[in-house]
Protein backbone atom coordinates (compact mmCIF):
# COMPACT_ATOMS: atom_id res chain seq x y z
CA UNK A 1 0.00 0.00 0.00
CA UNK A 2 2.19 2.43 1.24
CA UNK A 3 4.81 1.66 -1.15
CA UNK A 4 2.45 1.68 -4.33
CA UNK A 5 1.67 5.12 -2.95
CA UNK A 6 5.38 5.77 -2.83
CA UNK A 7 6.19 4.86 -6.79
CA UNK A 8 2.80 6.01 -7.88
CA UNK A 9 4.91 9.90 -6.92
CA UNK A 10 7.68 9.40 -8.11
CA UNK A 11 5.87 8.29 -11.47
CA UNK A 12 4.53 11.47 -11.48
CA UNK A 13 8.06 12.94 -11.92
CA UNK A 14 8.13 14.72 -8.10
CA UNK A 15 10.77 13.88 -5.74
CA UNK A 16 9.69 12.34 -2.82
CA UNK A 17 11.50 13.46 0.40
CA UNK A 18 10.04 11.91 3.30
CA UNK A 19 7.69 8.78 4.65
CA UNK A 20 6.63 8.78 8.00
CA UNK A 21 3.94 6.17 8.83
CA UNK A 22 2.58 6.09 12.30
CA UNK A 23 1.24 2.71 13.75
CA UNK A 24 -0.84 4.32 16.29
CA UNK A 25 -2.32 7.19 14.19
CA UNK A 26 -3.05 4.57 11.12
CA UNK A 27 -1.77 7.12 8.86
CA UNK A 28 1.03 8.11 7.17
CA UNK A 29 2.36 11.38 5.76
CA UNK A 30 4.05 11.43 2.30
CA UNK A 31 6.43 14.63 1.71
CA UNK A 32 7.25 15.33 -1.78
CA UNK A 33 8.83 18.22 -4.07
CA UNK A 34 9.20 19.49 -7.31
CA UNK A 35 7.80 21.44 -10.33
CA UNK A 36 4.74 22.35 -9.57
CA UNK A 37 3.17 20.71 -12.67
CA UNK A 38 5.04 17.58 -11.23
CA UNK A 39 3.74 18.23 -7.54
CA UNK A 40 0.40 18.24 -8.95
CA UNK A 41 0.48 15.09 -11.31
CA UNK A 42 1.91 13.16 -8.15
CA UNK A 43 -1.16 14.34 -6.09
CA UNK A 44 -3.87 13.06 -8.35
CA UNK A 45 -1.56 9.90 -8.82
CA UNK A 46 -1.76 9.20 -4.94
CA UNK A 47 -5.65 9.41 -4.94
CA UNK A 48 -5.77 7.43 -7.94
CA UNK A 49 -3.99 4.96 -6.01
CA UNK A 50 -5.06 5.11 -2.50
CA UNK A 51 -8.58 5.28 -2.96
CA UNK A 52 -9.57 1.85 -4.50
CA UNK A 53 -6.99 0.73 -1.42
CA UNK A 54 -8.24 2.62 1.72
CA UNK A 55 -11.92 1.86 2.86
CA UNK A 56 -12.37 4.07 6.19
CA UNK A 57 -15.78 2.38 7.35
CA UNK A 58 -13.00 0.03 8.51
CA UNK A 59 -10.45 2.17 9.78
CA UNK A 60 -9.81 3.62 13.00
CA UNK A 61 -6.43 5.00 14.67
CA UNK A 62 -5.81 7.64 17.63
CA UNK A 63 -5.46 10.41 14.79
CA UNK A 64 -9.00 12.56 13.99
CA UNK A 65 -9.35 12.07 9.95
CA UNK A 66 -12.36 12.95 7.62
CA UNK A 67 -10.82 11.03 4.57
CA UNK A 68 -8.82 8.60 3.07
CA UNK A 69 -6.21 11.29 1.42
CA UNK A 70 -7.36 13.10 4.55
CA UNK A 71 -5.19 16.48 3.74
CA UNK A 72 -2.59 17.82 1.15
CA UNK A 73 -1.29 21.17 2.04
CA UNK A 74 0.68 22.89 -1.28
CA UNK A 75 3.67 24.57 0.61
CA UNK A 76 5.46 27.49 -1.22
CA UNK A 77 9.39 26.64 -1.41
CA UNK A 78 11.94 28.26 -3.59
CA UNK A 79 10.80 30.82 -5.96
CA UNK A 80 7.46 29.50 -6.03
CA UNK A 81 4.91 31.77 -3.92
CA UNK A 82 1.77 30.96 -2.09
CA UNK A 83 -0.39 32.54 -4.72
CA UNK A 84 0.95 30.17 -6.89
CA UNK A 85 0.05 27.51 -4.36
CA UNK A 86 -3.40 28.68 -3.73
CA UNK A 87 -4.06 27.94 -7.34
CA UNK A 88 -2.68 24.48 -7.48
CA UNK A 89 -4.86 23.72 -4.44
CA UNK A 90 -7.56 25.12 -6.25
CA UNK A 91 -6.94 22.91 -9.57
CA UNK A 92 -6.45 19.99 -7.81
CA UNK A 93 -9.40 20.01 -5.56
CA UNK A 94 -11.76 20.85 -8.56
CA UNK A 95 -9.76 17.48 -10.26
CA UNK A 96 -10.23 15.19 -7.90
CA UNK A 97 -13.88 15.77 -6.94
CA UNK A 98 -14.89 15.31 -10.43
CA UNK A 99 -12.20 12.21 -10.92
CA UNK A 100 -13.48 10.20 -7.69
CA UNK A 101 -16.88 11.94 -6.78
CA UNK A 102 -15.61 13.40 -3.70
CA UNK A 103 -16.54 16.15 -1.81
CA UNK A 104 -13.65 19.00 -0.80
CA UNK A 105 -12.76 21.41 1.52
CA UNK A 106 -10.32 23.84 0.69
CA UNK A 107 -7.98 25.32 4.17
CA UNK A 108 -6.31 27.43 5.38
CA UNK A 109 -4.56 30.40 2.50
CA UNK A 110 -6.36 28.57 -0.44
CA UNK A 111 -9.81 29.08 2.02
CA UNK A 112 -13.06 30.75 1.15
CA UNK A 113 -14.01 32.05 3.75
CA UNK A 114 -12.87 32.66 7.00
CA UNK A 115 -14.45 29.87 9.01
CA UNK A 116 -12.61 27.13 6.67
CA UNK A 117 -9.20 28.19 7.14
CA UNK A 118 -8.81 25.89 10.33
CA UNK A 119 -8.12 21.82 9.42
CA UNK A 120 -9.29 21.45 12.78
CA UNK A 121 -12.87 23.01 12.16
CA UNK A 122 -13.60 21.02 8.93
CA UNK A 123 -12.29 17.34 10.70
CA UNK A 124 -14.58 18.27 13.64
CA UNK A 125 -17.16 14.74 13.58
CA UNK A 126 -14.96 13.16 11.80
CA UNK A 127 -15.71 10.39 8.48
CA UNK A 128 -18.25 8.99 10.54
CA UNK A 129 -19.93 12.39 11.32
CA UNK A 130 -19.40 13.76 7.30
CA UNK A 131 -23.16 12.77 6.33
CA UNK A 132 -24.88 14.90 8.90
CA UNK A 133 -22.11 17.87 8.56
CA UNK A 134 -22.59 17.92 4.69
CA UNK A 135 -26.01 18.75 5.02
CA UNK A 136 -25.15 21.75 7.43
CA UNK A 137 -26.37 25.20 6.01
CA UNK A 138 -22.59 26.22 6.71
CA UNK A 139 -20.91 22.46 5.33
CA UNK A 140 -21.02 22.89 1.92
CA UNK A 141 -18.48 21.32 0.41
CA UNK A 142 -15.96 23.91 -2.32
CA UNK A 143 -16.00 20.87 -4.84
CA UNK A 144 -18.33 17.88 -5.79
CA UNK A 145 -21.26 16.33 -4.20
CA UNK A 146 -23.05 16.94 -0.69
CA UNK A 147 -22.60 13.40 0.28
CA UNK A 148 -19.38 11.41 1.43
CA UNK A 149 -17.98 9.47 -1.07
CA UNK A 150 -18.81 5.78 0.38
CA UNK A 151 -14.92 4.34 1.55
CA UNK A 152 -12.94 7.97 1.23
CA UNK A 153 -14.96 10.35 2.94
CA UNK A 154 -14.11 13.92 2.27
CA UNK A 155 -10.84 15.45 1.25
CA UNK A 156 -9.06 18.71 2.68
CA UNK A 157 -6.74 20.24 0.13
CA UNK A 158 -5.25 23.77 0.81
CA UNK A 159 -2.22 26.38 0.67
CA UNK A 160 -0.13 26.93 3.63
CA UNK A 161 3.78 27.76 4.46
CA UNK A 162 5.91 25.31 5.65
CA UNK A 163 5.81 24.33 9.31
CA UNK A 164 9.17 24.41 11.57
CA UNK A 165 8.69 22.05 14.75
CA UNK A 166 10.88 23.96 17.16
CA UNK A 167 11.88 23.05 20.95
CA UNK A 168 13.70 24.85 23.16
CA UNK A 169 15.06 23.38 26.37
CA UNK A 170 15.29 25.01 29.96
CA UNK A 171 17.91 24.29 32.15
CA UNK A 172 15.66 23.62 34.74
CA UNK A 173 13.45 20.15 35.97
CA UNK A 174 10.50 23.00 36.90
CA UNK A 175 7.59 22.07 34.59
CA UNK A 176 5.73 24.69 35.63
CA UNK A 177 8.34 27.05 34.34
CA UNK A 178 8.07 25.89 30.36
CA UNK A 179 4.23 25.79 30.96
CA UNK A 180 4.63 29.59 31.81
CA UNK A 181 6.47 30.78 29.09
CA UNK A 182 5.08 28.28 26.64
CA UNK A 183 1.92 30.49 27.47
CA UNK A 184 3.55 33.97 27.47
CA UNK A 185 4.72 33.39 23.91
CA UNK A 186 2.01 30.90 21.97
CA UNK A 187 -0.94 33.38 20.13
CA UNK A 188 -3.77 31.21 21.91
CA UNK A 189 -2.62 32.63 25.68
CA UNK A 190 -1.98 36.30 23.61
CA UNK A 191 1.71 35.30 22.60
CA UNK A 192 2.81 35.35 19.36
CA UNK A 193 0.91 35.30 16.27
CA UNK A 194 2.23 32.01 14.16
CA UNK A 195 3.41 30.68 17.46
CA UNK A 196 2.27 27.00 19.16
CA UNK A 197 3.32 25.86 22.00
CA UNK A 198 2.99 24.00 25.33
CA UNK A 199 5.77 22.59 28.18
CA UNK A 200 6.82 19.05 28.16
CA UNK A 201 8.78 17.12 30.81
CA UNK A 202 11.71 15.69 29.65
CA UNK A 203 12.08 13.79 32.54
CA UNK A 204 14.99 11.22 31.40
CA UNK A 205 18.06 14.29 31.07
CA UNK A 206 15.97 16.53 34.27
CA UNK A 207 14.97 19.04 32.05
CA UNK A 208 11.99 20.89 30.38
CA UNK A 209 11.12 21.71 26.63
CA UNK A 210 9.30 24.41 25.15
CA UNK A 211 7.65 22.75 22.46
CA UNK A 212 6.30 25.10 19.75
CA UNK A 213 5.11 24.76 15.70
CA UNK A 214 5.91 28.15 14.05
CA UNK A 215 3.01 27.90 11.05
CA UNK A 216 4.80 31.47 9.62
CA UNK A 217 8.24 31.56 9.67
CA UNK A 218 8.59 35.17 7.67
CA UNK A 219 5.95 36.42 9.68
CA UNK A 220 7.18 35.08 13.37
CA UNK A 221 10.65 34.45 12.59
CA UNK A 222 12.48 32.12 14.23
CA UNK A 223 15.10 34.66 16.40
CA UNK A 224 11.78 36.25 17.49
CA UNK A 225 10.44 33.26 19.13
CA UNK A 226 13.96 32.24 20.63
CA UNK A 227 14.73 35.83 21.88
CA UNK A 228 11.53 35.84 23.85
CA UNK A 229 11.74 32.42 25.30
CA UNK A 230 14.92 33.39 26.66
CA UNK A 231 13.52 36.40 28.01
CA UNK A 232 10.36 35.02 29.49
CA UNK A 233 12.38 31.94 31.46
CA UNK A 234 15.07 34.48 32.42
CA UNK A 235 11.60 36.05 34.74
CA UNK A 236 11.99 32.87 36.45
CA UNK A 237 15.76 32.93 36.89
CA UNK A 238 16.13 29.79 34.03
CA UNK A 239 18.54 29.62 31.23
CA UNK A 240 18.39 28.33 27.96
CA UNK A 241 20.07 25.04 27.44
CA UNK A 242 19.84 24.98 23.51
CA UNK A 243 16.89 24.08 21.23
CA UNK A 244 16.56 22.26 18.38
CA UNK A 245 14.60 22.10 14.80
CA UNK A 246 12.68 18.51 14.55
CA UNK A 247 12.93 17.61 10.59
CA UNK A 248 13.09 20.10 7.85
CA UNK A 249 13.55 23.43 7.85
CA UNK A 250 13.67 26.13 4.66
CA UNK A 251 16.86 27.60 4.41
CA UNK A 252 15.50 31.19 4.17
CA UNK A 253 14.32 30.46 7.85
CA UNK A 254 18.10 30.44 8.86
CA UNK A 255 19.42 33.13 7.08
CA UNK A 256 16.70 35.20 8.46
CA UNK A 257 18.10 34.20 11.48
CA UNK A 258 21.93 34.97 10.98
CA UNK A 259 21.04 38.02 9.12
CA UNK A 260 19.09 39.50 12.12
CA UNK A 261 21.70 38.18 14.88
CA UNK A 262 24.11 39.99 12.65
CA UNK A 263 22.85 43.11 11.62
CA UNK A 264 22.88 42.36 7.93
CA UNK A 265 20.30 45.71 6.86
CA UNK A 266 21.28 45.75 3.14
CA UNK A 267 21.35 41.94 2.82
CA UNK A 268 19.61 40.35 -0.06
CA UNK A 269 18.95 36.52 -0.52
CA UNK A 270 20.35 36.69 -4.14
CA UNK A 271 23.83 36.93 -2.56
CA UNK A 272 23.37 33.42 -0.97
CA UNK A 273 25.84 31.78 -3.95
CA UNK A 274 23.84 28.82 -4.34
CA UNK A 275 20.32 30.72 -4.78
CA UNK A 276 22.85 32.38 -7.96
CA UNK A 277 23.30 28.64 -8.65
CA UNK A 278 20.30 27.83 -9.06
CA UNK A 279 19.08 30.62 -11.65
CA UNK B 1 37.98 39.95 -25.16
CA UNK B 2 36.32 39.44 -22.26
CA UNK B 3 33.13 38.66 -24.14
CA UNK B 4 35.54 35.64 -25.76
CA UNK B 5 36.77 34.60 -22.58
CA UNK B 6 32.48 34.47 -21.35
CA UNK B 7 31.56 32.64 -24.14
CA UNK B 8 34.50 30.27 -23.95
CA UNK B 9 34.06 29.68 -19.92
CA UNK B 10 30.10 28.94 -20.80
CA UNK B 11 30.88 26.91 -24.07
CA UNK B 12 32.54 24.40 -21.76
CA UNK B 13 29.23 23.99 -19.59
CA UNK B 14 30.32 25.92 -16.69
CA UNK B 15 27.95 28.31 -15.27
CA UNK B 16 29.20 32.39 -15.08
CA UNK B 17 28.22 33.92 -12.30
CA UNK B 18 29.97 37.28 -12.58
CA UNK B 19 32.47 39.11 -14.67
CA UNK B 20 34.49 42.25 -12.70
CA UNK B 21 36.83 44.58 -14.90
CA UNK B 22 38.54 46.70 -13.38
CA UNK B 23 40.11 49.55 -15.53
CA UNK B 24 42.52 50.79 -12.92
CA UNK B 25 43.52 47.59 -11.98
CA UNK B 26 43.52 46.85 -15.56
CA UNK B 27 42.45 43.09 -14.68
CA UNK B 28 39.18 40.87 -14.59
CA UNK B 29 37.95 38.85 -12.53
CA UNK B 30 35.37 35.82 -13.90
CA UNK B 31 33.49 34.05 -11.43
CA UNK B 32 32.61 30.51 -12.60
CA UNK B 33 31.11 27.19 -11.07
CA UNK B 34 29.46 23.91 -12.20
CA UNK B 35 30.34 20.33 -12.00
CA UNK B 36 34.01 19.70 -11.40
CA UNK B 37 34.67 18.57 -15.07
CA UNK B 38 33.13 21.54 -16.79
CA UNK B 39 34.80 23.66 -14.21
CA UNK B 40 38.15 22.06 -15.31
CA UNK B 41 37.59 22.42 -19.17
CA UNK B 42 36.38 26.27 -18.65
CA UNK B 43 39.81 26.87 -17.23
CA UNK B 44 41.46 25.59 -19.93
CA UNK B 45 39.18 27.13 -22.20
CA UNK B 46 40.09 30.13 -20.77
CA UNK B 47 43.73 30.21 -20.68
CA UNK B 48 43.43 28.90 -24.62
CA UNK B 49 41.23 32.14 -25.27
CA UNK B 50 43.08 34.86 -22.81
CA UNK B 51 46.75 34.05 -23.76
CA UNK B 52 46.79 34.71 -27.49
CA UNK B 53 45.13 37.68 -26.96
CA UNK B 54 46.88 39.24 -23.56
CA UNK B 55 50.53 40.60 -24.32
CA UNK B 56 52.14 41.71 -20.51
CA UNK B 57 55.22 42.87 -22.54
CA UNK B 58 52.64 45.90 -23.25
CA UNK B 59 50.19 46.10 -20.26
CA UNK B 60 50.23 48.07 -17.26
CA UNK B 61 48.05 48.59 -14.03
CA UNK B 62 47.91 49.01 -10.15
CA UNK B 63 46.94 45.24 -9.34
CA UNK B 64 50.08 43.17 -9.11
CA UNK B 65 50.70 40.48 -11.32
CA UNK B 66 52.55 37.67 -12.88
CA UNK B 67 50.78 36.29 -15.75
CA UNK B 68 48.03 36.85 -18.50
CA UNK B 69 45.96 34.67 -16.75
CA UNK B 70 47.53 35.59 -13.37
CA UNK B 71 45.57 33.60 -10.61
CA UNK B 72 43.26 30.51 -10.73
CA UNK B 73 41.88 29.55 -7.52
CA UNK B 74 39.18 26.24 -7.48
CA UNK B 75 36.87 27.04 -4.20
CA UNK B 76 34.81 23.79 -3.20
CA UNK B 77 30.84 24.12 -2.85
CA UNK B 78 28.09 22.12 -2.32
CA UNK B 79 29.24 18.74 -1.51
CA UNK B 80 32.70 18.94 -3.43
CA UNK B 81 35.89 19.43 -0.93
CA UNK B 82 38.80 21.08 -0.57
CA UNK B 83 41.12 17.60 -1.40
CA UNK B 84 38.56 17.55 -4.70
CA UNK B 85 39.85 20.85 -5.19
CA UNK B 86 43.55 20.47 -4.98
CA UNK B 87 43.62 17.91 -6.89
CA UNK B 88 41.61 20.07 -9.82
CA UNK B 89 44.13 22.80 -9.14
CA UNK B 90 47.34 20.19 -9.97
CA UNK B 91 45.52 18.26 -12.97
CA UNK B 92 44.80 22.38 -14.66
CA UNK B 93 48.31 22.94 -13.31
CA UNK B 94 50.05 20.21 -15.42
CA UNK B 95 47.61 20.60 -18.15
CA UNK B 96 48.24 24.36 -18.60
CA UNK B 97 51.67 24.41 -18.42
CA UNK B 98 52.19 21.26 -21.27
CA UNK B 99 49.79 23.17 -23.32
CA UNK B 100 51.04 26.56 -23.35
CA UNK B 101 54.86 25.84 -22.37
CA UNK B 102 53.83 28.33 -19.48
CA UNK B 103 55.51 28.27 -15.73
CA UNK B 104 52.97 27.31 -13.27
CA UNK B 105 53.25 27.90 -9.26
CA UNK B 106 50.81 26.24 -7.00
CA UNK B 107 49.42 28.38 -4.26
CA UNK B 108 47.39 27.94 -0.36
CA UNK B 109 45.74 24.52 -0.11
CA UNK B 110 47.39 23.07 -3.45
CA UNK B 111 50.91 24.34 -2.38
CA UNK B 112 53.67 22.24 -2.26
CA UNK B 113 55.50 23.95 1.36
CA UNK B 114 54.49 26.55 3.33
CA UNK B 115 56.71 28.95 1.27
CA UNK B 116 53.98 28.56 -1.88
CA UNK B 117 51.14 29.41 -0.16
CA UNK B 118 50.88 33.12 -0.08
CA UNK B 119 50.35 34.56 -3.46
CA UNK B 120 51.70 37.98 -2.57
CA UNK B 121 54.75 36.23 -1.99
CA UNK B 122 54.91 34.07 -5.21
CA UNK B 123 54.02 37.33 -7.28
CA UNK B 124 56.31 39.42 -5.83
CA UNK B 125 58.95 40.93 -8.50
CA UNK B 126 56.03 40.71 -11.36
CA UNK B 127 55.87 39.64 -14.69
CA UNK B 128 58.92 41.87 -15.01
CA UNK B 129 60.80 40.15 -12.22
CA UNK B 130 60.11 36.82 -13.58
CA UNK B 131 62.93 35.61 -15.42
CA UNK B 132 65.14 36.50 -12.76
CA UNK B 133 62.60 34.96 -9.88
CA UNK B 134 62.40 31.50 -11.93
CA UNK B 135 66.35 31.23 -11.90
CA UNK B 136 66.72 31.67 -8.02
CA UNK B 137 67.27 28.22 -6.01
CA UNK B 138 63.56 28.45 -4.07
CA UNK B 139 61.55 29.33 -7.15
CA UNK B 140 61.64 26.38 -9.39
CA UNK B 141 57.83 26.29 -10.65
CA UNK B 142 55.53 23.28 -9.79
CA UNK B 143 54.84 22.92 -13.43
CA UNK B 144 57.11 24.13 -16.71
CA UNK B 145 59.87 25.67 -17.63
CA UNK B 146 62.11 27.17 -15.81
CA UNK B 147 61.68 30.45 -17.75
CA UNK B 148 58.94 33.12 -18.18
CA UNK B 149 56.13 32.56 -21.55
CA UNK B 150 57.27 35.57 -23.30
CA UNK B 151 53.98 36.79 -23.45
CA UNK B 152 51.85 35.80 -20.41
CA UNK B 153 54.27 34.81 -18.11
CA UNK B 154 53.03 32.76 -15.49
CA UNK B 155 50.21 31.88 -13.89
CA UNK B 156 49.44 30.71 -10.11
CA UNK B 157 46.83 28.36 -9.59
CA UNK B 158 45.53 26.48 -6.40
CA UNK B 159 43.05 25.76 -4.46
CA UNK B 160 41.01 27.83 -0.79
CA UNK B 161 38.19 28.39 0.75
CA UNK B 162 35.78 31.25 -0.63
CA UNK B 163 36.02 34.39 0.35
CA UNK B 164 33.57 36.62 2.51
CA UNK B 165 34.07 40.01 2.22
CA UNK B 166 32.30 41.87 5.35
CA UNK B 167 32.35 44.68 6.95
CA UNK B 168 31.22 46.10 10.27
CA UNK B 169 29.32 49.85 10.88
CA UNK B 170 30.31 51.14 13.93
CA UNK B 171 28.16 54.16 14.97
CA UNK B 172 30.87 56.68 16.05
CA UNK B 173 32.75 58.86 13.25
CA UNK B 174 36.66 58.62 15.04
CA UNK B 175 38.50 56.59 13.05
CA UNK B 176 40.69 55.65 15.60
CA UNK B 177 38.45 53.19 16.86
CA UNK B 178 37.65 51.70 13.74
CA UNK B 179 41.57 51.32 13.34
CA UNK B 180 41.93 49.86 17.12
CA UNK B 181 38.89 47.53 16.53
CA UNK B 182 40.70 46.23 13.43
CA UNK B 183 43.77 45.63 14.74
CA UNK B 184 42.58 44.07 17.81
CA UNK B 185 40.50 41.57 15.35
CA UNK B 186 42.66 40.78 12.39
CA UNK B 187 45.74 37.97 12.71
CA UNK B 188 48.62 39.52 12.04
CA UNK B 189 48.30 41.62 15.04
CA UNK B 190 47.44 38.71 17.43
CA UNK B 191 43.68 38.46 16.62
CA UNK B 192 41.32 35.65 14.88
CA UNK B 193 43.26 33.42 12.08
CA UNK B 194 41.31 33.50 9.27
CA UNK B 195 40.83 37.30 9.37
CA UNK B 196 42.21 40.47 7.11
CA UNK B 197 41.21 43.99 8.67
CA UNK B 198 41.27 47.61 8.32
CA UNK B 199 39.50 50.34 9.51
CA UNK B 200 38.07 52.66 7.14
CA UNK B 201 36.47 55.85 7.02
CA UNK B 202 33.06 56.69 5.31
CA UNK B 203 33.05 60.39 5.67
CA UNK B 204 29.77 60.77 3.50
CA UNK B 205 27.58 58.76 6.56
CA UNK B 206 29.67 60.22 9.31
CA UNK B 207 30.26 56.56 10.30
CA UNK B 208 33.50 54.54 10.16
CA UNK B 209 33.96 50.52 8.79
CA UNK B 210 35.83 47.77 9.75
CA UNK B 211 36.46 46.12 6.79
CA UNK B 212 37.52 42.64 6.49
CA UNK B 213 38.39 39.56 4.09
CA UNK B 214 37.43 36.33 5.94
CA UNK B 215 39.55 33.71 4.40
CA UNK B 216 38.31 30.98 6.06
CA UNK B 217 34.69 30.59 7.20
CA UNK B 218 34.87 26.76 8.91
CA UNK B 219 37.22 27.84 10.95
CA UNK B 220 37.19 31.99 11.75
CA UNK B 221 33.25 31.88 11.13
CA UNK B 222 31.32 34.76 10.86
CA UNK B 223 29.17 35.17 14.31
CA UNK B 224 32.60 34.89 15.93
CA UNK B 225 34.27 37.85 14.01
CA UNK B 226 31.04 39.87 14.79
CA UNK B 227 30.56 39.15 18.46
CA UNK B 228 34.34 39.88 19.38
CA UNK B 229 34.18 43.47 16.69
CA UNK B 230 31.22 44.20 18.79
CA UNK B 231 32.83 43.68 22.13
CA UNK B 232 36.08 45.44 21.29
CA UNK B 233 34.04 48.45 20.06
CA UNK B 234 32.15 48.61 22.96
CA UNK B 235 35.31 48.63 24.66
CA UNK B 236 35.20 52.38 23.28
CA UNK B 237 31.95 53.03 24.14
CA UNK B 238 31.26 52.89 20.44
CA UNK B 239 27.90 50.48 19.43
CA UNK B 240 27.74 48.17 15.76
CA UNK B 241 25.42 50.44 13.70
CA UNK B 242 24.69 47.75 11.11
CA UNK B 243 27.08 44.57 8.94
CA UNK B 244 27.65 43.70 5.68
CA UNK B 245 28.30 41.02 3.39
CA UNK B 246 29.44 42.52 -0.24
CA UNK B 247 28.69 40.31 -2.84
CA UNK B 248 28.33 36.17 -2.57
CA UNK B 249 28.36 33.84 0.07
CA UNK B 250 28.21 30.31 0.82
CA UNK B 251 24.53 29.40 2.53
CA UNK B 252 26.68 27.24 5.25
CA UNK B 253 28.19 30.62 6.17
CA UNK B 254 25.04 31.89 7.12
CA UNK B 255 22.93 28.96 8.56
CA UNK B 256 26.30 28.17 10.61
CA UNK B 257 25.71 31.31 12.19
CA UNK B 258 22.07 30.85 12.48
CA UNK B 259 22.80 27.10 14.47
CA UNK B 260 24.93 29.37 16.55
CA UNK B 261 22.86 32.29 18.16
CA UNK B 262 19.84 30.32 18.04
CA UNK B 263 22.00 27.01 20.42
CA UNK B 264 20.82 24.57 17.75
CA UNK B 265 23.07 22.07 19.04
CA UNK B 266 22.12 18.95 17.20
CA UNK B 267 21.57 20.80 13.96
CA UNK B 268 22.86 19.41 10.61
CA UNK B 269 22.61 20.58 7.43
CA UNK B 270 21.03 17.46 6.32
CA UNK B 271 17.61 19.18 7.79
CA UNK B 272 17.68 22.49 5.28
CA UNK B 273 15.32 21.33 2.97
CA UNK B 274 16.79 22.81 -0.51
CA UNK B 275 20.11 20.38 0.73
CA UNK B 276 17.63 17.55 0.67
CA UNK B 277 15.82 18.66 -2.00
CA UNK B 278 19.43 19.01 -4.51
CA UNK B 279 20.03 15.11 -3.65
Amino acid sequence: MLDACAAAIRAAGAQLLDVKPDAAHHRTVFSFAGEPAAVKAAVLALFDTALPRIDLRRHSGEHPRVGAVDVVPFVPIDGVTMADCVGMAKEVGAEVSKRHNLPVFLYEEAAASPARRNLEDIRRGEFEGLTAKLQQADWAPDFGPRAPHPSAGASVIGARMALIAYNVNLLTNRLDVAKKVATAVRQSSGGLRFVKAMGVDLADRGIVQVSMNLTNFEKTPIFRVFELVKREAARYGVSVLESEIIGLVPSAALTASAAWYLQLDTFSDAQILENRLRR
